[in-house]
């Protein structure tokens, strides 16, 4: 092993790119002397052309929710396993368990189309502040700015949306202080090409979530199709392979420590721009409500899917998602101390203070802030109110399902653009597509008892907070086993856990929904009154907030002096980085990469520890091919980097200097949870999956030849050149 | 932080030296040349000079089956906390809790005299090899080989120890192959000088035993006193402080990773010179079924020490000595499998058996590991037996303290020489004072519970195998109701548990102790003989051994051809090693260093994570003093280091090449505990205090100057030149 790569697999290197989610106009405006420095070996402009809508970053896509990228002219797109997973279980069946066995087309006749699977690929950004801000009329409360804005919005994406096959969305920069009209193509045929079995796509499952040392293969390969004109289309048998014009090759020589690397995509929300004091809220009062309501939750299901094989398979996505947020608070929680990012975000924030007092021109933002500050306070009376009935979807689904039922019902009727944007109808189809998914997610004994649970809570609020239909519907006061009689007697009653009953719901208006004199429903008719009465307050304090922060912020980046990358908004960022480990605490060291050795090391041939015996069989023989790790002296199968990402950036594509592909990230490390509200370069670490791994387990494992020479890996004859 | 210090601290560095247990002797053959290359900065012979019985090894001395060094030439010695935690517990009162507060003497009248408490210090080293093989008759079976030697033995310690204040012992090496007699002066007033508190001195508790990172500062400081002449003495107002011609100055500027250093010390015992099939069996049955048995014995504790306080801190020292012999058998079992060490002991023995064959002069060697292989077979059958009369002590105590009286009074009718070793005359003040001891670690319903266990598996027993007392005193299919009613009458009839009476009891005759009518005495005389009978057993089995085993490891020896050292045996052993870290698994490497943040990081303020304010205090306010490590900006708190050590090797001495003090040895890692078996440079990693964590806690927490200067650390007026 060369001495320099131990080395630098040992030492946490001073953060020097780390920090910041670049939005791609601010990659243009950073110094590029800077980046070459950094290692970026391509000129900024190939990442980015704004003029063009093209480059690099027009390579990564939006995969429903998750990042990817193309990895081939032909349409092949590299994202998590976990991203793809629906189209795995879509077409799993007991008799064909592609969810354990994993699958690989054989052909591009065998290619699985994922239903209601959409790929969106960038394509401009166009700076609409302006034309919002002018939305707003002279004189407007903050109700009515909120509603201007958000009309504004629509209209501008309604526009936009004109154009086939088009997706839009209005982003929202620093509060306020910018938006940007994001203008992407949405590719409808989408197909599985690759999906390693479960116990390599998910090894480690809850255990190692959010872990290092970790050990998974979270990456799957589909692939999109077009038209045979290239324009976007639904699945059809003529479709041919979309033709992507920016893709990325892969580094079949991978990484090593100290690398320069990138991870593109579109991390989903973070909160570094709040003020201290907001942070300090979340801290003291959310986070610790969640561990205390989703660990509630989690043991209801738990202990009702031990009770029964049926339900625990039912119950098993709704519990994944809720540990997964369950652990992140937690990580919140102990990475806010540890990283004393609150303290440090005060610290900063009254340094900008200081200088806006010296300065003189900044007494309105020295105003926002105060503003901003005291309606913290005015939260508190009805914040359990808030929390609860903002959480509905975390609890039982019943009655998660006919709010939803409800809500629709009552928004249908207005005109599209005064519509939550939830129930657009751009966004009906997914919805009723979600709405009947969730029927293999029911299971009654548990339903019941997250009912119960969520009632007794409403019970115990103070008398400025009831929740009404609580009150109404199970008596404000009513014992645990009345309260039990009447959701048994409501869930004997209800038709919205039947799939064809929920599903010509779907379409009823409030008066039909009322009409059926079903007890759930009319439950939730009370209870949408309620969550919408809620979200209009909060429209009104958003507004209050599109009016303060922009101001205020406008005082932070003029103090920075240099560009700040905004909080995270779904919209594409890049984060520069170094592969390299970190001290998760005195006297340890967490390396950067992990091995096959060590997913053996792991294997106890039990959940979530059970290596596929194809995948043992090639790791015992020594079967690594070409893709041992010179240093490591194994095929390599994780890495961390120091890259900034959240989630949304699960799927995205880890790049090197030269734009290969060098890993698909899938996590953050447990110390880096909070970097959600600032960044600690002791800890910042992103786990990718090393394309090496991928490329094994394509190679060695799955004998997926004709994948490897499409992705440009192997040439000629495979078989004979390989030594097996 | 200079980078190549910070390297260092980051890399698992050849194992060059790690591997053996030097005894002084060894040290003098080994090649100068490479012990200098090593580090070694002073000439071996400095170390040991055989002739005249000195060096630095002198100053290395024996504290109850403890490690210790002088540190000073006024009979001061580092040890472990838990090495003297007897003398801090004998001072301690609800009134005065020296446990929890600790202790410093805050004059040389103010400290502590330890009852029975007892130092020695090595004065010569004599092969006696010639004598103990010359006194086997010709002819003699394997019992009477066992008892000729065991007699020699007898006669040569007791022959040593007519010179006053001599403790000697004969020391086996190589199962037989050679043996020494160890001559010792023993010190007999020894005084507690300085003890932290036990949230220092333990800090970590069980959760941290075996483990790393540690944060613990497991020392203590206590003084050796001589009669005013010179000569060792009894506790008494006119002693003196013992002059220590050796003793080992503290390294002030402490150890950075990539140092050579020494532990010196006594380590206990070590099964390497066993067989690989000897490994296998003890691998096979006797961790699992310590795992087994004393997992039980663990619950029962826990669970009656739970319903009732008192009886929490009477079982606390029992479960402390349980659970850390449970935790060892777990990484006994762990670590053989990880470093594969009884499968390379099979290949390194089979080299062996090559070679012996190809060479032909080895044919008895041969002959005699076969015969050490035929024999575990025979062991089988009453296996189960065996294993449950030899772990008596862990049990019952009412139990364990009968059977020893009973057996004391039967050995006590046999001339000196004849009794069993720890029966003899020389050890009865020891035993009568462990005897007394128990009182307070009774408690009666985990006793009559702990009884229950052991009755019920001796019930268990195959028709070979019945253990004839219990059979008698509970019957043999009795059910567990009917044996808790006799345990109940036994424990109601039986004044063992009274201190005095059992006090009366440890002088009496076994016809006396007959005569009591005692029920517990009455099965446990039955017991007794039992016991002795398989003793008998056993020492037939151990003059086999004696017979074959030193043929077979000359054969071992001549096929290394250079030195090896042998297995433990209490004698004075030096292991030259390393500062270095280590990976435990993939992805994750153990740094070599902790830090007071580290410590401050694990403070919850509850046991076993309850930093003490003063501690907290000075940390808390950065109040370091001259103790910082350059490197890493903290005060050091404990540090790894690649020594060959083992129980027994608490409390040694860690030096530096100089021979100057940089820590004190306290513990082995977890993935370390099979070193007992063998090296595997791997993890084979010691763990010592860091010197100048002592340094700070005396200087900046204790303010313990007058000892300070007595340490020759300090010099003037102290308090001016400090910045506090």
């Amino acid at each position: 092993m060369k001495k320099t790569l131990l080395l630098l697999a040992l030492v946490a290197l001073p953060a020097i790119a780390g920090e910041g989610k670049w939005t791609p106009q601010q990659v243009l405006e950073l110094d590029p002397g800077w980046l070459k420095k950094q290692g970026l070996q391509v000129p900024p402009k190939r990442l980015w052309d704004p003029k063009r809508g093209t480059g690099l970053l027009a390579g990564t896509v939006n995969v429903g929710g998750c990042s990817g990228a193309f990895i081939s002219s032909t349409g092949l797109v590299i994202t998590n396993h976990h991203c793809v997973f629906s189209i795995v279980q879509e077409h799993s069946s007991p008799q064909r368990d592609l969810i354990t066995q994993g699958f690989l087309a054989t052909s591009r006749e065998a290619e699985l189309p994922g239903k209601g699977a959409r790929i969106q690929v960038p394509r401009s950004f166009t700076d609409v502040t302006k034309e919002v801000l002018a939305s707003v009329p002279a004189g407007a409360d903050d109700l009515a700015r909120y509603r201007a804005i958000d009309r504004k919005q629509k209209e501008l994406v309604a526009e936009c949306e004109k154009r086939p096959a088009t997706r839009c969305q209005v982003a929202t920069f620093d509060g306020g202080l910018q938006y940007v009209l994001v203008d992407s193509v949405e590719l409808r045929d989408v197909r599985l090409v690759y999906a390693p079995p479960r116990a390599v796509g998910e090894f480690g499952g809850e255990e190692d979530n959010w872990m290092w040392p970790r050990h998974t293969g979270d990456f799957s390969i589909i692939r999109a199709y077009t038209a045979p004109d290239g324009s976007s289309a639904a699945y059809s048998e003529k479709n041919v392979p979309f033709k992507a014009e920016f893709f990325f090759p892969l580094a079949t020589r991978g990484v090593k420590p100290g690398d320069f690397v990138m991870v593109l995509g579109y991390p989903g929300i973070t909160f570094r721009a709040l003020l201290a004091e907001e942070m300090a809220e979340r801290q003291a009062r959310f986070y610790p409500r969640i561990i205390d309501v989703y660990g509630e939750l989690i043991r209801i299901l738990e202990e009702e899917g031990d009770k029964d094989p049926a339900g625990k398979i039912a119950v098993a996505s709704t519990l994944k998602s809720l540990h997964n947020r369950y652990k992140n608070a937690g990580g919140q929680l102990a990475g806010l101390k540890r990283g004393r990012i609150i303290e440090k975000h005060r610290e900063a924030e009254e340094a900008v203070v200081r200088w806006a007092e010296k300065n003189g021109q900044h007494a309105e933002a020295l105003r926002a802030r105060a503003e901003l500050r005291s309606r913290i306070e005015g939260m508190g009376k009805t914040w359990e109110r808030e929390f609860q009935l903002g959480n509905l979807r975390a609890g039982a689904k019943g009655q998660a399902l006919a709010v939803l039922l409800a809500r629709l019902a009552r928004e249908r009727a207005l005109p599209d653009l005064e519509r939550r944007p939830e129930f657009m109808e751009r966004e009906l189809a997914r919805l009723k597509d979600q709405v009947e998914r969730e029927q293999k997610n029911l299971f009654l004994p548990a339903e019941k008892r997250l009912l119960q649970a969520f009632v007794r809570r409403a019970q115990a609020l103070g008398p400025e907070e009831r929740i009404a239909a609580v009150d109404k519907h199970f008596g404000a006061k009513a014992s645990e086993k009345e309260v039990a009689a009447k959701i048994d007697a409501m869930y004997a009653g209800t038709k919205v856990l039947t799939l064809a009953e929920r599903m010509a719901m779907f379409t009823e208006t409030a008066a039909q929904l009322q009409a059926r004199k079903d007890p759930l429903l009319a439950y939730a008719l009370d209870l949408a009154t309620e969550v919408a009465a809620l979200e209009e307050l909060r429209d009104r304090r958003d507004g209050a907030a599109q009016r303060l922060r922009p101001v205020w912020r406008r005082a932070v980046l003029a103090h920075a002096g240099k560009p700040v990358a905004p909080d995270a908004n779904s919209t594409l960022r890049v984060s520069f980085a170094r592969v390299q480990g970190y001290a998760p605490r005195d006297g340890v060291f967490h390396t950067p990469q992990t091995t096959l050795s060590g997913v053996l090391a792991k294997h106890t041939g039990a959940e979530p520890f059970d290596v596929p015996d194809k995948l043992l069989a090639a790791a015992d023989a020594k079967r690594f091919g070409p893709w041992v790790d010179p240093a490591l002296k194994d095929v390599p199968v994780d890495f961390l980097s120091d890259a900034d990402t959240t989630g949304g950036n699960s799927g995205s594509p880890t790049v090197n200097g030269k734009g290969e592909l060098v890993g698909v990230n899938f996590d953050r490390v447990w110390e880096n949870v909070a970097n959600d509200f600032g960044f600690n370069p002791d800890v910042a670490r992103n786990v990718s999956v090393d394309v090496r791994y991928v490329l094994w387990m394509l190679d060695q494992v799955e004998d997926a030849d004709a994948l490897l020479r499409e992705l440009g890996v192997r040439k000629g004859p495979p078989v004979a050149q390989e030594k097996r």
